[in-house]
């Protein structure tokens, strides 16, 4: 069963009539859920705290155990009084979520468990522009194929697959409309995906990489009480990935956080998108490495990896070279005045760089910080600005996590042991 | 008791233990909430769908109906078996919540009962920049008594009240920061309107005008389906209220939405809020009377209604006045700018045009759908784009919806009767 479906969160249970088995399966979601937001904690105090009886919970705690996604842990002691009792926890060992990011030089796998573990990730160099779409396919679906294989002879099932296709998504058709750096166009990557991993392939869902990178972001921190988060990459296409209040808003056709297209270059220059003066003609990597460096230069030639050019970028701002310092300000001019459009219009708490944004951290965020600082309306609504510490595998872990998903939405999916 | 804060919607269930009561709380405001969603329906319906036992359902149900905040109503045929059986729904003739809108040339008040019906509006002409601030707050005292007694005499309870206030709010301090075109600074409005209205005010909250008019335009097209919605403020000022999901989106403190100091005017005008090219110097009520009319035309005379000044344009620009065309063309161009804007960062589904916008909507629409549909880089991320039909009361009404929201988290804070 392949599905691209990412709507039926919520338990349908409002919709009409519900029977006994969804109401139970709706049960059994909100003692998950209610795990993983706050951790670990007795039967009494969940029956207590979710508002469901303590026989109901006693015998949804045996079921979710049955099924592998809880366990019974160490012993605890509930406030000062009382005999301690046995903690319920998620249960990370049973089941994982698998995230895919196809890039355009490679292609990034992460699986991540029930309980937030990552237990794989993978980063393969893959020239996907030069290769015909049916080859990348080919390949993609041999590195999944690989790490199934291994995720499963250690025991566990993978609930899902979410790709992140390098371009426009049709949600509903499973596929991607567009890729412009690709030029691929109407690729119906879930069916051909799903026909390549062959019969025992997850559920797989579509979802863009800016959206997951803020998913993955947003794990790391919500910890510490952050709950209105936004995430910006920054690859050749900048786009932003939107967490307010703790949920990723998606918009209503899950379009939202198309930043690299704000019309931001007083100078119009032309996008792939079709639009002028989109603002990732102005701050994403090419015109990075446009501003920085002749055409001839060795940054600018694509068969080198990215990470080298990126390093050697790196080096010469280093040793005070003066046309990338130069460039570096110049991405920083402009990348300050679409966040202040983004701080404006969202009031985030906290911005995480991406891509090559947080590989040139140390030169960007002190300056950029100075000038949302500048531009900021109120001395309360100014947002903290930091790089991404996940690197390349952060779209990866976050499609992971999204393809997990489906089972804090209904456990029922996993069978029992 | 007077309050400022928005903060705890939620039961504080998962912070730590709770006790019967806390409980017994959480589960009759879901029971509220999901009543106001899905609308009337059977205990036994409503005990599947949220998951309660009968017998804490039908002890739920007359708690709720003690406090006067739901009712057995008519008889329905749940299904097309079974014996028929009494509706639960809202009962909106105990509770109320009062929006007060505070804008530069007029006060307006609207009171919305539980069930969401508006069982009072008023609007009062009052030259806001003109007096002194103590002034406006004492007539604001007066109109809110007024309508108070009227409610009370009426035998319902008045659960809370939302000021929007014409400038910055500072949540924390329940005060107006600065309101540029009022010449207010540091006005502490909820301690200042609390001691005005005597020992009975209810809890008073404080929300800007653009996110009112979002709560106020959702409810009526929650019922549509649409769930994700852009209300767009019109008037010397403009403002976004944000719509995700269902739910208002505020961000981290309160400052979402705050697109009205968008950069988006090339020329840089200088704007109220000491930066400059804000959007609002190029699309707000200034910017439409400087451009339709010389400065000792009759529609920039201060002295003269707004609403006069507004249809004497309005008509001028059906006869064919060319300047009044020319300016509302020139609005159009700037303002499908920052609606292409918004529509890249949060893809609405229906963007709503309040204020002046929907005066003029006869002109705006056609044109603004026109150029938003030209910059749409996906057939599938188009918007809808409407007038607001609830005219001057949006604010208030949306005012009146929020005050209410301490009920519907907790609802024993209404006393049984």
């Amino acid at each position: 069963m392949t599905s691209t479906s990412h709507t039926p969160r919520r338990p349908s249970a409002a919709a009409g009539r519900v029977d006994q088995a969804q109401m139970r399966a709706a049960n059994m979601a909100l003692i998950l859920r209610h795990l993983r937001a706050h951790g670990g904690r007795s039967r009494a105090r969940l029956a207590a705290e979710t508002g469901l009886s303590k026989a109901t919970m006693s015998s949804l705690i045996s079921d979710l155990a049955e099924r592998g996604l809880v366990r019974e842990g160490q012993l605890h002691r509930a406030g000062t009084v009382g005999r301690p009792g046995l903690t319920v926890e998620l249960d990370g060992r049973r089941v994982c979520g698998l995230g895919i990011e196809i890039n355009v030089d490679y292609v990034a796998l992460a699986a991540v468990d029930l309980s937030g573990t990552v237990i794989r990730e993978s980063s393969t160099p893959v020239d996907v522009p030069r290769l015909p779409v049916d080859a990348v396919l080919d390949r993609v679906a041999t590195l999944v194929n690989r790490m199934l294989d291994s995720i499963r002879e250690a025991g566990l099932i993978v609930a899902g697959l979410t790709v992140s296709p390098p371009g426009v998504i049709d949600y509903a058709a499973g596929s991607v409309r567009f890729a412009p750096n690709l030029g691929w166009r109407n690729v119906p990557i879930v069916a051909e995906l799903a026909d390549r991993i062959g019969p025992d392939v997850p559920p797989i869902h579509l979802e863009n990489d800016a959206k997951l990178g803020a998913v993955a972001e947003y794990a790391a921190w919500a910890p510490e009480g952050v709950s209105d988060l936004l995430y910006l990459s920054g690859d050749v296409g900048v786009g932003a990935g939107i967490i307010a209040e703790g949920r990723l808003i998606r918009g209503w056709s899950g379009f939202s956080g198309e930043v690299g297209h704000l019309p931001l270059d007083p100078e119009g220059r032309q996008c792939g998108c079709g639009r002028t003066g989109c603002w990732e003609t102005i701050v994403g990597l090419s015109a990075l490495l446009r501003l920085a460096a002749p055409e001839d230069d060795e940054v600018q030639d694509p068969t080198r990896p990215l990470e080298d050019r990126l390093h050697t970028l790196h080096t010469r701002a280093d040793a005070g070279d003066e046309r990338t310092l130069a460039a570096l300000r110049q991405i920083t001019d402009d990348l300050a005045r679409g966040l202040s459009v983004l701080v404006d219009v969202l009031n985030p708490e906290v911005i995480v760089l991406g891509g090559y944004f947080a590989f040139f951290g140390d030169y960007l965020l002190e300056p950029l910080g100075a000038a949302l600082a500048e531009r900021r309306m109120d001395e309360g609504s100014g947002a903290r600005l930091v790089v991404s510490r996940l690197g390349i595998s952060s779209t990866a872990r976050g499609g992971a996590i999204v393809a997990l998903e489906d089972v804090f939405d209904n456990p029922t999916l996993i069978d029992t042991h």
